[in-house]
C-alpha cells in the first residue's frame, strides 16, 4: 500500500480539476530509498529538473522534495532501510482545455511504499523477457521523460498478463528495441556494451544513466545508439535495469536462451561497489 | 466551472489511487448538450465502446451514462439548454505498477458545466490557425481514440499562448496534416472533401464524424485520405469540426489566407438541417 502526502499533508485523492486526470498534464519518479536515504537522488533531480524545463512546468526545490520524501515515509511509518517513494509533479489544477493557466504553479505528490526484496534468483540465473506487440511511439518532444502518459506502458503490460515473464521489451514502429514496459535493456556485442538511444523515443531510466556513468568512470567503453531486434537477439548477453531491482540478466526473449555471461557480471561488481546493493 | 460526479454523488476529488492520475489510463468524452440532449449522443457511445474495447477497459451501459448526465445537470442547476458535459471512463483504482488489475472495474466520471455561445463571426468570416511546432506521434494502437494521454495537444495548445488564433494544426513526423489540437480538419480541392485519415494517430472526432455521415448521406463525395501539409496548403477551402462549435471556416493559416467558399457553406447548410444548430 501507498500513502500519499501533499504539502506535508496525508491525501487520499486529488482535486478532480487537476491536469494529471485530465491530460496525463505532469511526470513523475519512482525512487529507490535505501538505508534512509533516496538512492541516486542526484539523478532523479535532474531528470525531474529538466523534464519539468522540457514541459514548461514549476520545478520544485530540491530539497524541499527530500524533506517531503523524509517526513512521509516517517509519517506513514514506514521502515526507511528499504522502500520506495514515488514522486509526482503536476501541472496543478485548471478550467477545462489543453491550455495551462499562466499563473498555476504545478503539485507535489508524494507516495511511500514498503518495497519487497528481489529474488536472488533473478540475478543469479537471470530473467526471461517477452517481446510486447505493443509499441513504443516516436515523439522526440517527450522522449527519455517519465511523462504520466504511460498507456502504451499499461497496455504493453497487459500483454503478458496470464505469463510468468519478468519483463516485456518494446519496439518503435520500425522493429528497433527502445526498452522494458518498466527498465532499460542492455546489449553486450564482443565485449563491448550498448543500449538503446533514447533521442526519439522511451524513458531514460536513472539506473541506466547510473551504468553508463560507472562504466565510463571505470574506463570501459559503453555507447548509446539504434539497436535494431535482430541485433539484440544477436547478443552475447542481455540486462535489464532499473531504480529498483538495480540490475539483472536476462536469460531468455521469447523462445531463445542466454547464459549469464562475465561482461554482465562485470557490470554487476561495479554497480555493487557503487552503491548498487541488490547486485553483491 | 464543471460540476462534477461519480455514481450520482457530487465529488470534488478522485482517489489517489486512480489509474487516470498515474497513468492517464482511460478515455473521455466532450458532449455538447442541446435543448436538454446530449447531441449526437449514438457516435459518443459507439467510439467510447470501441475506446473501452480496445484499450480492454469495461465498457459502462449507454442509458446509465445518459441517466447521470441527466441527473447531474439537475443536481448542479446548470441550464440545459445550452451546456457541456465531459464523461471520463478510467480504468479504475489498483496498486502500484502498469499492470491492471483483473476485478477493478472501470470507473465513471461525469462532469457538467454551462457553456459559451461561439461568436457568429467564426462561423461567417472564418477563424484563423497556426500550425503547431508539436507533431503528433504514430501510435496505431491508440490511434483515433479520445484517450486521457494528451500531453501532445497541451504542449501544442500551450504554443499559442500568447497569439489570438482559433486553433493550432498538428502534423506527423512525415509532416502529413493530421488534426487541430482541439479539432478536426477538412479541406476542398476542386469541389470534393477530404479529411486526413486517422489510423496511425490522431483522435477522430464525433463532429468530423457527423460530417463523414451526412455528406454520404446527402449523396455527397468524401474521403479520409493522407493529407501532407502542402496539399492542405493549396486547398481552395478549408474548415474545422469540434463536438462543441460544429464546423467553422478556416480564414487563415499562418500567413496565408481563403475566402469562406461554397463548398464549406453547403457542408454547413447539410449540418444545420442535421441538428447542429451553430451552422444555421
Amino acid at each position: 500500500m501507498t500513502h500519499w502526502f501533499c504539502n506535508g499533508q496525508a491525501i487520499d485523492s486529488l482535486p478532480i480539476d487537476d491536469r494529471a486526470i485530465h491530460y496525463g498534464d505532469g511526470l513523475f519518479e519512482t525512487i529507490a530509498i535505501r538505508n534512509g536515504e533516496p538512492r541516486l537522488w542526484s539523478l532523479h533531480i535532474e531528470r525531474l529538473h529538466s523534464g519539468c524545463d522540457r514541459l514548461g512546468l514549476d520545478s520544485p526545490a530540491d530539497e524541499s522534495l527530500r524533506v517531503e520524501i523524509t517526513a512521509a515515509m516517517h509519517a506513514a511509518q514506514v521502515d526507511p532501510s528499504y522502500a520506495l517513494a514515488k514522486l509526482i509533479i503536476t501541472a496543478g489544477s485548471s478550467t477545462r482545455g489543453y491550455r495551462r493557466p499562466i499563473s498555476v504553479g504545478s503539485r507535489v505528490l508524494t507516495g511511500v511504499s514498503e518495497a519487497q526484496r528481489p529474488a536472488a534468483d533473478n540475478y543469479q540465473a537471470g530473467v526471461v523477457a517477452v517481446r510486447c506487440t505493443t509499441t513504443v511511439s516516436e515523439q522526440p518532444t517527450l522522449a527519455g521523460l517519465k511523462t504520466l502518459n504511460r498507456l502504451e506502458q499499461v497496455l504493453a503490460r497487459n500483454e503478458r498478463s496470464n505469463t510468468d515473464a519478468f519483463e516485456g521489451l518494446m519496439c518503435d514502429a520500425d522493429g528497433r528495441l527502445i526498452c522494458g514496459t518498466m527498465s532499460n535493456v542492455f546489449v553486450v556485442h564482443d565485449q563491448s556494451v550498448s543500449t538503446p538511444a533514447l533521442d526519439r523515443c522511451g524513458v531514460a531510466g536513472v539506473m541506466r544513466q547510473h551504468v553508463l556513468n560507472t562504466l565510463k568512470i571505470a574506463g570501459h567503453e559503453i555507447t548509446e545508439k539504434n539497436v535494431s531486434w535482430d541485433h539484440a537477439m544477436a547478443a552475447d548477453e542481455l540486462f535489464l535495469t532499473n531504480s529498483q531491482f538495480g540490475l539483472v540478466p536476462i536469460q531468455g526473449i521469447d523462445e531463445q536462451r542466454w547464459r549469464v555471461g562475465p561482461v554482465t557480471g562485470k557490470v554487476m561488481k561495479l554497480l555493487a561497489q557503487n552503491g548498487i546493493e541488490e547486485c553483491s
